[in-house]
C-alpha cells in the first residue's frame, strides 16, 4: 500500500502551513539583537513576543493569559465548560543567535490547529489548552525548563536568587517583566486537569531528512547531565613565567575539552558531550589565565550509559586538574532522566501520522524538551518535524513549508481523534 | 671582596623606600574594581591616578603636566633651563586583577629620586624628566605601549578607531578623559631632547630571587609576537548533532591551546607561549560553539628563535583548522623586536649597582616594557628589582621594602653620576 493510498482525510481543509510560517517569520523579528535572533527569558523582547502570542491565541478563539512565570496560556473549551484538557505546547524563548523554528513551530502549530477547530465551530469532548513556555533553553539563568517546571509544580523557589551574567537575579527580572515572583506557585497545574501533554517540535537532528520523512514519532526524550567546572591555577606574566612553572587554568581546561571530545567520539552508543561556554580570567593577552570556568553537557540514549559516561569524565577531569596542580570545582547543575513517551499516547500520534498518509517512523529525541518537566503531571508524547540538515540552534535552522503543513495536519488529526486514557 | 666592602656611599641619605612603598599602597587604592586592582587606560580611575601623580611630581620640585595621550610628565631642570634630559619612567596603568608594583614602582622611585635631589638643592648638568606612561599593558584596546609610542612619535593614528569590548573607541574614551585625540602628535619628543631613557621595574620573573639579589642589570627586552585567532565552525544543538558530524570551534581552539603549550614546553631555549583570552560564541551550555576567538602571545630570548617558533605554531594551527574543517582567521596584532640595552648606558647602570654595594648581575627581560617604544628616540637601559616568587600580573605580586629602597639608591646613584654619551 502506497503512502497516497493511506491518505484518506475525511474533509478537505485549508492548509495551515502558510499561517504558521508567516507567524514564525513575524516572531523572528522580535529579538534583542537585530542581526542575530535572541529572545531571552524575561527580556523586553520576550514580553513583546508574549503579548503577540496572546493576541493570536484570542484570535483562535481561546481565553488567554500570561501565567505567573511568564508562560502564555490559552484555553479552548470543550463541548461543555470546565472539562480536563489535552495540553499542547512548546516554548517561545530562544538561545542566542538562534534559529526561528525551535519552539515557536510547535506553539504556533497548536494555535493554528485550535483556530481551525474554532472556524469550523468544532467543540470536542475535552478542552484544549495551548502553552507557550517562557524558558525552555535556560540561557539566562543556566537552568532549563523553568516555564514547564512552574506548570508541573516542580519549580524550585531558590532559582529566584540565581543571577544572570549582568548580576540581575531572576526575582528582579520577573518584577521588571511585570510578574510577581512571590506567586509562581499559581502557575502550577494538577494531574487531574490534564488528559495528556503533546508537543510538536523540529527534530534538531538529521535522521528524518536521511529517511526522507516529513514527520516522526518520538519514543523518548534523552536524559542530560550538565556540569559547571571551575579550574583555578595561578595567573602570571605571559613573558616571564617559564612553561615548566606555570599553573595555567586555560591550558588545563583545553586538555579537559580535548578529553571530552575524544571520550565521546570513541563511544559507539551515541554519547555526545559539549563544552558550550568558557570564560578565562583575567582574560588579557599577556596574562596567563588563573581561573577558567566552563560548562559540560553530556547526553546518551539511556540513563545508565549517560551516568557511567559522566562518572568517567568527572574522574578524568579530576586527574587532569591534579596532575596540573589546579584546584577544581565541579558541580552538576542540571540532570534530567530519560523521559519515555507514554505508549497509549504515542500510539495515537502514530495513528494520526498514518491517517494523514505518512509512514510511521519512530526515533528518540537527543534534545531536551518541556515534556521532561510535564511528565510529572501528565503522560507525554511528541511529534517531530524534519528540519534541513539537522541544523538547530543556528540561523540556518529551516523547515520547509510543506513539512510545517504536514506537522499541522498530523497534530490536528491527533487532536480531533484524541481519546483519553482508559 | 665582599658586598659590604663594595658599599662606599659618599654621603648618608635618608632611605627613600618608605615614601615609595607608601605611595605604591596609596595608588593601589585607585581601581575600577574594589576587590581586584584594575586601572585601565582612560578610565575614570586612570584619571584620578594621573592627577595624584602630578601632585607628587610637583611636590618633588618638577614642572608637571598631562600630555596629549594621558602620560604624566614632570621636568626637573638642570643647572640651567632648557638642557636635554635624562628621562626616567614607567607606566601607571595595570592589567585586570593586577599587582600594585608593576609600573608604579619605577615611576614612583624616579619621583622620589628627584624629590631627594630637590631637597638637597642639587642641580645636575642636564635636566631630568619623569614620565608615567598612560598605557603600557594594552588591556583596553589590545595594543600595548600606546603611551610611550606617543612620546616616541610612533603612535599610529588609526589606533584611535579601535574599540574596546564595550564598543567605545579610543577616540571617544580620550575625549571623555579630557584629552583632544586630534593632538596626540603634541606628545612626541625628539632624539635631541633626550640623553637617554632609563627605567626601573620589577623583574616579574624568578631569577633575581633565585640568585638572592635585590637588583639586576637588564641586557635586552625580549621581543614578542601577539596574534589574534578566530576559528569558525558550525553551531549546533548539543544533544542532536553526532560527534562525527560536528565542526566545534571550541574543540578546535582547545587543540590549538594544547599544541602551543606542548610546543613551548619542549623548547629548550626559553620559548614561552600563552593564550590569555578566549571567547566562545554563542556561549550557551547546550549549543556547540560555532565561533571562537583567542589570542596568542609568543616570546623568545632572540628574534630569530621567536620568528621560527611563530611560523611553526601558525602552520600547526592552520593544519588543525584544516583537519577539523574550521575556517581560520589569524592576524599578527603586535610584534616587537628584541630591544638591546645600550652598552654605554648599561655600563653606567652596572657602575651604580656596584657603587651601592651590590653584585652586578645581568639578565634579559622576558616581559615587554616602554623601552621597546623609546628605543626609537633614545638609547635605553633598565634596572630590575626582585619580586617575590617571580609573580606578577597577580595580586600576590610583592616587593620587599628593602629591595624598593635598594632600587631607589641605585637609580639615584645612576642619575647623580650620569654622563651623556661621548
Amino acid at each position: 500500500m502506497s503512502e497516497t493510498e493511506l491518505a484518506t482525510p475525511e474533509t478537505k481543509r485549508p492548509a495551515l502551513g502558510d499561517e504558521i510560517v508567516g507567524r514564525i517569520n513575524q516572531l523572528a523579528t522580535i529579538s534583542e539583537t537585530p542581526a542575530q535572533l535572541a529572545r531571552i527569558f524575561l527580556s523586553p523582547e520576550h514580553r513583546i513576543a508574549a503579548d503577540l502570542i496572546l493576541v493570536w491565541m484570542r484570535e483562535a478563539g481561546m481565553e488567554a493569559h500570561l501565567d505567573a512565570i511568564g508562560n502564555v496560556c490559552g484555553r479552548y473549551e470543550g463541548d461543555r465548560p470546565g472539562l480536563p484538557c489535552l495540553m499542547l505546547g512548546s516554548h517561545y524563548d530562544t538561545v542566542r543567535d538562534a534559529g526561528k523554528w525551535d519552539g515557536p513551530l510547535g506553539l504556533l502549530t497548536a494555535i493554528s490547529c485550535v483556530a481551525d477547530l474554532n472556524r469550523r465551530g468544532r467543540r470536542l469532548p475535552f478542552a484544549i489548552e495551548v502553552v507557550g513556555f517562557a524558558d525552555e533553553e535556560g540561557v539566562r539563568f543556566a537552568s532549563t525548563l523553568l516555564g514547564s517546571r512552574a506548570v508541573a509544580g516542580t519549580f524550585v523557589e531558590s532559582a529566584l536568587n540565581v543571577r544572570d551574567r549582568d548580576g540581575v537575579s531572576m526575582r528582579e527580572a520577573m518584577v521588571k517583566f511585570g510578574l510577581d515572583p512571590e506567586h509562581i506557585g499559581a502557575a502550577a497545574r494538577t494531574r487531574r486537569e490534564l488528559l495528556a501533554y503533546v508537543e510538536l517540535h523540529i527534530e534538531q537532528g538529521p535522521v528524518l531528512e536521511e529517511k526522507n520523512l516529513a514527520v516522526g514519532v518520538v519514543t523518548a526524550i534523552a536524559g542530560a547531565t550538565r556540569l559547571a567546572a571551575r579550574l583555578t591555577g595561578m595567573a602570571g606574566h605571559a613573558g616571564t613565567v617559564p612553561m615548566a612553572l606555570r599553573r595555567d587554568a586555560l591550558a588545563g581546561a583545553a586538555e579537559c575539552i580535548g578529553m571530552v571530545e575524544e571520550f565521546c567520539k570513541t563511544d559507539e552508543a551515541g554519547l555526545v558531550g559539549t563544552i558550550g561556554y568558557i570564560d578565562a580570567k583575567p582574560g588579557a593577552t599577556n596574562v596567563i589565565p588563573g581561573l577558567v570556568s566552563f560548562t559540560l553537557d553530556i547526553r546518551a540514549p539511556t540513563d545508565p550509559h549517560r551516568k557511567m559516561a559522566v562518572a568517567d569524565i568527572v574522574r578524568r577531569i579530576e586527574a587532569i586538574a591534579k596532575r596540573r596542580n589546579l584546584s577544581l570545582q565541579l558541580d552538576v547543575t542540571h540532570e534530567n532522566r530519560t523521559v519515555p513517551c507514554a505508549p497509549w499516547l504515542k500510539a495515537q500520534v502514530a495513528e494520526a501520522v498514518a491517517a494523514e498518509g505518512f509512514s510511521v517512523f519512530e526515533l528518540p529525541s537527543g534534545a531536551g524538551h518541556d515534556g521532561m518537566a510535564m511528565i510529572d503531571i501528565a503522560d507525554v508524547a511528541m511529534l517531530f518535524v524534519r528540519c534541513r540538515g539537522g541544523i538547530s540552534h543556528h540561523p540556518d535552522e529551516h523547515v520547509e513549508l510543506a513539512d510545517a503543513d504536514a506537522g499541522a495536519r498530523v497534530l490536528l488529526r491527533l487532536v480531533e481523534n484524541f481519546r483519553a486514557r482508559e
